[in-house]
């Protein structure tokens, strides 16, 4: 999508494929700084700090990972070793985990000395792949947003809630909640969205205000506190979240918080839907409650990171010194509250027969 | 309740009267500051910038309000000025108007030259009633701990989550949803509070972690996202948390995000109470969303203060410049979400018949 008027992915090689290069999000929306990657080191330090977000991206990243990898020590046990190691960075984001199975299953077959061409492609392959899948949610997303918007009275733009960035930041471009947002906002939908500030880390507030400000999408900054009242109101019209993770029952874990949103859309019959690629289903997993949830340091609760007055990035404590925190990042939104599943292929049900009939050969190899 | 081992309350009058301390609550968790009033404007003041907040603190600030309207000017004019004045600072909250009408009902009949005197003294008897009120909160809250905790298994904590500040330092001693949490701790009952850091203005990290951990409470701050999937997880034995203001019909307005956590208590069976003092109850309104909902500033929102690197209070911008923030400070808790209130006179059903029946008089009265 669109920063300054140009249009970026957020990530891409440089034509030799020795040098990645990455938007570093911990930067934004502050300054806008893009980082290199030339080892599977770096590649892995930019999932472990959270450089790169979001479960799309982080696939694609590790890819580019191996691919790195590869150009150092193009062997099997370099590829089984850089695997491993890049699996390690975020134990809950299952799309690393399909991503490397995905580059290991291309690479094992292919000559050592051809593995390094062979890495390049794939991992530019699955960047365009993801392009492709979010590009669809979108289209799938849209017809739902223009059907909302057609009970809407004239002149009132259709308002759409989102927790966390599930935007093109998190992905390689359209990212999936926002892809219909986007495509509503570019066939010229009038349009609103309220943006989750999303504690600890705040990617509403530092990644979806700022991607959809840069692309000249109208939205509102709101605590998390606030989208149960907004929609108590009226306010809120529909709910698009992404996920880290779906069970094959329909279940889902996303940013801590999202369950909450979820409750509350029920509650006042606003529906709620989650847009996803189909990588990130786990057909493995039957109940979202035996994803284990990835605790983080207390420090992301006890400390913030933000503009000062002079234009430097300060980090200050909010709590009494001493104080002890608690920071689960994800938490499970059990299929019952979730209206439907935005996908590549269509929108379904947050249930297995749903999940079945727009993906029968992944169930069937499930 | 005790900082540094001292025992506090959070306003007092000097000898004479002439002079009326608060604790400066927009400087904690950082710095202890005691301010003092001097003038109706003075107390004015500390109620608009929530120098002082939580609705008992605020209606006793109000009442020392009016005693030093009174020394400049004891006339009944003055007396009708101070009051509209004061109950001007704060729309939502029904505790400042009804300490108003205390003082006017109490000074009218008073001679000009005597008000000064009675004021100081009904001031104070609102500040004595409070603590007195908060105690018996407590106590009735108490034996619900203690119920809770006998069906734990031994060495473990009852584990209580909180929203926002209903702590002492809301009230004049005690508080309202932690005087139950005081009184168990007291009695030795082994007790964890989970602490909503309650953004936008952080009243949980801020106040609420600080007089836990002044008084020794046992206690993790968490982000306010983080409440629902600790119900799920079984982690929470019972919410409490206070309000603004409790309609007739038991709806209760209090900190926005607080209907949240009340939809997670009920979808997953987590019993969920409110403690108030008699005088947070509007008999007047049959219906929470007749509440008027304040609407503050969006830059409580985009802007963060807290303890920068060296000590010193620094405010950060979190969001893009630029960028729209909605932020309003309340919502409201249907009474059917509402396992009971928790109030001086006992627990009763969030309902028109529970309140009526603990407090006959005012329901007739209204």
């Amino acid at each position: 999508m669109k920063i300054g008027g140009n249009h970026y992915r957020t990530i891409w090689p440089d034509a030799t494929g020795a040098r990645v290069s990455i938007i570093d999000q911990t930067r934004l929306p502050h300054s806008f700084e893009v980082v290199n990657l030339t080892s599977v080191e770096d590649a892995a330090r930019a999932i472990l700090t959270m450089q790169v977000r979001g479960a799309p991206l982080i696939g694609v990243t590790a890819a580019y990972g191996v691919a790195l990898a590869m150009r150092a020590d193009p062997s099997d046990a370099a590829l089984s070793r850089a695997i491993r190691f890049l699996g390690q960075q975020r134990p809950t984001a299952v799309n690393l985990r399909w991503a490397l199975e995905e580059m290991r299953r291309h690479l094992l077959p292919v000559r050592p000395q051809d593995r390094v061409d062979a890495a390049d492609a794939h991992a530019g392959r699955l960047a365009d792949d993801d392009v492709a899948m979010c590009k669809k949610i979108g289209e799938h997303g849209l017809e739902l947003i223009r059907q909302i918007g057609g009970r809407k009275k004239p002149g009132e733009p259709v308002n759409v809630l989102t927790h966390c960035n599930a935007g093109w930041l998190a992905c390689v471009d359209w990212g999936t909640a926002t892809s219909p947002i986007y495509h509503a906002h570019d066939s010229g939908i009038a349009l609103h969205v309220w943006v989750d500030e999303t504690r600890p880390r705040n990617q509403g507030a530092a990644l979806t205000a700022f991607e959809l400000g840069s692309h000249g999408v109208p939205h509102t900054l709101i605590v998390d506190n606030a989208g149960g009242h907004l929609m108590q109101r009226g306010d809120v019209d529909l709910v698009i979240v992404g996920t880290d993770r779906v069970t094959a029952n329909g279940d889902v874990a996303n940013k801590i918080g999202t369950y909450l949103k979820a409750l509350a859309a029920q509650d006042t019959g606003v529906p709620f839907y989650v847009a996803l690629p189909q990588s990130t289903i786990d057909w493995s997993l039957q109940d979202g409650f035996d994803i284990p949830i990835e605790q983080r340091s207390g420090d992301e609760v006890l400390k913030l990171s933000g503009r000062a007055a002079g234009g430097d990035i300060a980090v200050i404590d909010i709590a009494p010194p001493g104080s002890a925190a608690a920071n689960p990042a994800f938490d499970v939104t059990p299929a019952r509250l979730v209206t439907g599943l935005i996908t590549d292929r269509g929108i379904c049900a947050a249930s297995r027969e749903g999940l079945s009939k727009l993906y029968p050969e992944r169930d069937a190899a499930a």
